[in-house]
């Protein structure tokens, strides 16, 4: 049951939500959940096709532009949109629509464990005419350029004839909402149709980024068994590509008709587009419907194998679980241009842009469950680091890295730098991860050719923005932590903790790498310029690290001044005033302690080894009467603190906050895309939380606990190249490898154990 | 000779400049000092007339727009352009010019005593025609809507025809130059024609404001002994009216035009504009060239009378500081409409905007000089007081006044929050400029008319933001001082002290007010709905008011975290790189101890009696060390705090900094309009600075120091009513009253002395 999602609903709300819910996609492409026949008019919709990274440069308007404000961005475009199909009935030709006429049963589905999303319509026309339809779609994880809609009608009584118009549409523009900071603002229109090209019973449309200059194309073309291409029209001034077909229809007899759609980019193709579309469609050509459909379902049956949660005893829960896991997979970036936005490939929210979401909320899932994806991811960030480098050197720094904190091609996107570029963690985020996957893989190879250099400039970064104190503590001051809610304060606690491990790690790290191979590694080394006293430094810097604690309270403070702040009115503040964001000015946030989301208590979760468990407790509790949550990023990470501090219930109220976010549209925006790192915070939240995971120097560490709402719970975990899978009852976890191979340790509960494929392990509570 | 301002240069950056210097106004109309005939295509210019206060209506862009960010802002206009004359000689019509042929002789000069401008030029044509040409130039402070200008010209070598084209050009647009914060952004062309008409040797010109809807008119007529109109075109493209005179012109023999130009507007003159300028025009015609010059030489006579400020010792010193008084005179506003704006009437710089600069560098030299000026400018800020309350609500505040920091018609008009909204002490500035105009004039009726109102709005919006911390004091977090390198930060040690004196006075002016005339204030305080309890609040607020304090260092610290940041690197910093602005991120300017301008320093001259004696000294050694004077409001307030803590020397070094300011263009960008506050700040670096004046509530207070390089100074003070003259020379001061009137008590040197008019007052140093 839970691999499934279905939907019934004509209401408008669910509608444009379920764009988002049932988009498909592979990483490369993502196809909104559209109605290929559309709704008509009364509807509002968002129509969306979207290429990872594909984008154009827009620029940045400012009333007063200061030094180093980006000039530009970058914005994900809405390409050429292949999913209308168009269905008329008889010699009135009655246009199928579910908005008009009578539905007398419909069923969408999206079937996680196949790949593919399944429209059934049973309707009835203005005029009587009743016909079965049904939508079936695929974007091809195996063949990434590759978007496929089976569709078959049924008439079930009359016998007439049918004709089908379907269309390649290159007239397309995003979306825009100017009264919502979290939707794009500026012009809609990017793209510009170059070629359209109507040969062969093919359609090929060319389109080419205002500014930026990349180009992408769709090749479209159709099977069917018995229909028949009746016209075939290159619409200059519309620029688009109309096809029509005719079927004789038979009362209870099936048409078929299969919609290939083929997306190629600048980016990843050559420049020819034309030539490329056309040598993979001789590809596809030998490929039947029927294989891919078969070769979707094994790409995700291998999937689940390794990435696949269960709980027993909540059923909603189960499927939201998979839900998120699906679409993660779905929207991670797979080459080096590209990663994973905050909307994923769902929708056009943040313009396609990759933050911070990536390291903190979702490379982690990766990590655990497919970790040549969760390699991919570091590669981009490194392909952007020469942008970071004169970033930094733009932003006034000697040296160092700082990434953008929104991106797609690597450099600054934010406007607004207080909760933008101020977020210098972002930069120790990244390097979080590099030094995670290094736990997790013992990558050392990888460390040698990419993560050596990023460890090494973001850590010079925090040497150049730090200052010694007079008190000798080392200080980092003027920068935005995760909670946006406070700005430009500080020695953030959050920032001066990561940047403390970036510091420690880059160091640590090349020493590693010098006992590994040192002559290898010299080489970096030289390239680098890496001297002694640079790496004395860092540790100096380190150890000196200022990290604010509050004896009174006994909490780290989220920065100097946090406390002595006013507490936010919360009982004098309206419901409707959530998220506070969209109703208060920056300037009154800031003056209050209220979070919009985990800042110091995802320090706590990132780095528990800072801190001891009475300032971990405290920190939980003082800061949970602050925070609003209103950053889809906050629950899971109260919900893994919560779990952490032994807070079950507390944990499972969080979990479900965040488990079903999309699924019951809980922060009513779903309609702009899915909170991707929600998402991935939901899986962290079970692994990470109930299960007490985390991935330190000295391997993987567990302490599970079983919420009582639960009956069980399992997950899958990589593990230096070991698949584990654990399984938490009531009164044990049981750990086994899957695969046979080398032995690993672990540590539950404080104890290291050994893990063989012979022997699984049972650990009692 | 220190009367007149004379220029002969006629190199491009000396032009440019010279528009502004040469700018003439009078609170109502400034028109640039531009050339009548223009430079030609070779020459940047740029070319101004404006209306105080007229204004556009523009969108502010934002690339992330925030709640309660400001949806547009005022742009003050450059209207019709009634410049142009242009001078054609003989049959081949050549164009006199002095970018073409030879200038054989030329002068400008700003006649400072008698408010005109004269420019002489003898000039040899291309052909070998020789010609004196002179206009002279009056913006009327007698007929505020007049703008003259008397042409002469004096063929030296020929006898042939002189033809002579004026322009009346509606075709206008601003100065846009987005490379710079400081000037302008944004589209120029704001201001259309509606109707051009050509009747009766009249030109007239009505433009309405694309968004305002604000309508300016100018009319336009000349006066000739000789000359005849051969020609005039209503030139309906090209949206102007030409004027064609010609003359038989004669050898040695002189040829005049007098040109009269109107100009009106919607904000001041009924709608019907048309009407309206004839109406004045009616006026004017009774009056001759003559009387009309006459008349404002006797107006500035009087001015001087009251205002003149003279140094022995230092000729270019005297010169500027009569420049300086007299831009201040031809720039404030006279109506409820208008203010200063940061360029006076000079240019286009800061789009028109008003800011704090008015109260606290302005307005105390109108205060001390021409008192009925000075309460203009209050009676503008009262105009706005609704958009102030209305903007407090809007920024979340349950009550008071919040003023903005940049307007024209009082909403909010800066874009950049962290420099602009965030700088709340704007509000106290506003606040304590009443207290000083009561504290100077006594004027208890404006207090209860005006001033109560005023105090109790600004001192509630202290009483919303702030907050009892734990120990009990009152804190103010996330404001912005000002300081615009320092931003956000938690007690601004000048915003609390200023709050302070905001909340004390508040209270206190209540109970002099009640005690004047408690049933006449009853009705103001049943309007504000006053409460005893209010009244508390702000005496228990004010005497809670953390004023932070180093003990260490002796010093107020600029807020609470100024002295934990790194100071700035000044060694490394080349000289290029200033100001710090054009040169780095707002963000590493933050991030470092180092003042765009005098801050802390500031308020200790605004409230000496908040900090001790070495406290004083010791913030001022301090506050030098890391202060840019990237600001020009900043020289001035270093020299008067030099003068306070005896460092004359450096007293004299900051004035000359800001004396000459823009006859010498040390900023570099005069040609965008002149420094007014700075130039106010001239002033008070002589009278608040060496002869130590302070406005307390128990009088006024000297201790007048003479600076070596100086025989003697001297100058003028209103002062309740009388008009005071104080000289100070190497031995003493002198101190007499000038007119006959009523003994008035002085502290000088902190001894109470009283003053009449039979018997002058003599201070030995």
């Amino acid at each position: 049951m839970s691999w499934k999602i279905k939907r019934h609903s004509m209401k408008e709300t669910d509608l444009t939500n379920e764009e988002s819910l049932f988009f498909l996609g592979n990483g490369y492409i993502g196809v909104r959940g559209n109605f290929e026949e559309t709704y008509g008019e009364a509807i509002g919709t968002i129509r969306g096709t979207y290429l990872n990274a594909f984008h154009d440069v827009i620029d940045i308007p400012y009333g007063e532009k200061l030094f180093a404000f980006p000039d530009n961005q970058q914005k994900m475009l809405n390409v050429m949109d292949s999913q209308t199909i168009h269905v008329y009935l008889g010699e009135e030709k009655e246009h199928f629509s579910m908005t008009e006429g009578e539905v007398l049963d419909y069923t969408r589905t999206l079937h996680m464990d196949e790949g593919r999303m399944v429209r059934e319509i049973h309707w009835k026309s203005p005029l009587g005419r009743e016909i079965k339809v049904q939508f079936e779609r695929l974007v091809s994880f195996v063949h990434r350029e590759l978007f496929l809609i089976n569709m078959t009608l049924t008439p079930m009584n009359f016998s007439e004839s049918i004709t089908v118009v379907s269309v390649l549409n290159g007239d397309v523009e995003n979306y825009v909402n100017p009264d919502d900071p979290r939707v794009a603002a500026g012009e809609a229109k990017r793209l510009h149709v170059e070629t359209l090209d109507a040969t062969d019973e093919c359609g090929f449309v060319r389109s080419r980024a205002e500014n930026s200059g990349l180009e992408a194309a769709s090749l479209t073309y159709h099977n069917t068994q018995e229909g028949k291409l009746i016209d075939l029209q290159q619409e200059d001034v519309l620029k688009r590509i109309v096809f029509t077909y005719q079927w004789q229809g038979e009362e209870g007899k099936v048409i078929d008709l299969s919609k290939r759609n083929i997306y190629v980019d600048t980016l990843r193709h050559k420049e020819d587009l034309f030539q490329n579309a056309y040598r993979l469609k001789d590809q596809l050509d030998t490929v039947e419907d029927e294989q891919l459909f078969a070769s979707q379902h094994k790409y995700l049956t291998r999937f689940w194998q390794h990435a696949d949660v269960e709980v027993e005893g909540d059923e909603a829960l189960q499927e939201a679980l998979r839900f998120n896991l699906y679409h993660l997979l779905q929207s991670v970036g797979r080459d080096k241009h590209s990663n994973i936005s905050a909307k994923g490939l769902s929708g056009e929210g943040y313009e396609g842009h990759y933050f911070w979401d990536t390291e903190i909320y979702m490379f982690p899932v990766f990590l655990m469950t497919a970790p040549e994806l969760a390699k991919q991811l570091l590669i981009y960030r490194y392909s952007i680091l020469e942008h970071a480098k004169a970033r930094a050197i733009e932003m006034g720094h000697g040296q160092g890295a700082l990434f953008p904190w929104r991106t797609i091609s690597g450099s600054e996107c934010s406007s607004y730098f207080p909760a933008g570029t101020a977020q210098y963690h972002i930069s120790a985020d990244i390097a979080y991860s590099y030094i995670q996957y290094y736990h997790a893989t013992g990558d050392l190879q990888f460390m040698n050719d990419y993560g050596a250099e990023l460890l090494i400039e973001t850590a010079r970064l925090w040497i150049d923005i730090g200052h010694f104190r007079e008190d000798g503590k080392f200080a980092i001051d003027d920068v935005t932590g995760p909670d946006e809610y406070t700005a430009i304060v500080n020695n953030n606690y959050y920032t001066n903790a990561m940047a403390k491990h970036n510091l420690n790690w880059a160091n640590e790290m090349i020493q590693i790498l010098r006992q590994e191979d040192s002559a290898r590694f010299q080489q970096v080394e030289d390239r680098l310029n890496l001297r002694e006293e640079e790496l004395e430094s860092f540790c100096i810097a380190a150890e000196a690290m200022f990290l604010p604690y509050d004896q009174e309270r006994g909490i780290n403070p989220q920065d100097d001044t946090f406390l002595n702040k006013a507490v936010w009115n919360f009982e004098q503040t309206p419901k409707e005033h959530y998220p506070l964001l969209l109703n208060y000015h920056p300037l009154t946030l800031y003056r209050y302690q209220v979070c919009k989301q985990a800042d110091t208590v995802l320090a706590h979760f990132l780095l528990e080894d800072e801190a001891d468990e009475a300032t971990i407790r405290n920190s939980f509790d003082y800061y949970e009467r602050v925070t609003t949550h209103d950053s889809s990023l906050s629950s899971c990470v109260f919900s893994m603190m919560a779990a952490r501090v032994g807070e079950l219930d507390k944990a499972y109220h969080y979990f479900q906050e965040t488990a079903r976010l999309d699924l019951d549209n809980t922060h009513g925006n779903t309609k702009d895309g899915l909170h991707l790192a929600n998402m991935g915070g939901t899986w962290m939240a079970m692994v990470f939380g109930f299960a007490g995971l985390r991935i330190k120097a000295d391997g993987l560490h567990l302490s599970p606990q079983l919420p009582e709402q639960w009956e069980r719970f399992s997950f899958h975990l990589h593990y230096k190249g070991q698949l584990i899978e654990a399984t938490v009852t009531k009164d044990d976890c049981l750990i086994r490898l899957v695969e046979e191979g080398e032995p690993v340790s672990l540590v539950v509960n404080e104890e290291v154990y050994h893990l063989t494929y012979d022997q699984e392990l049972r650990v009692p509570h």
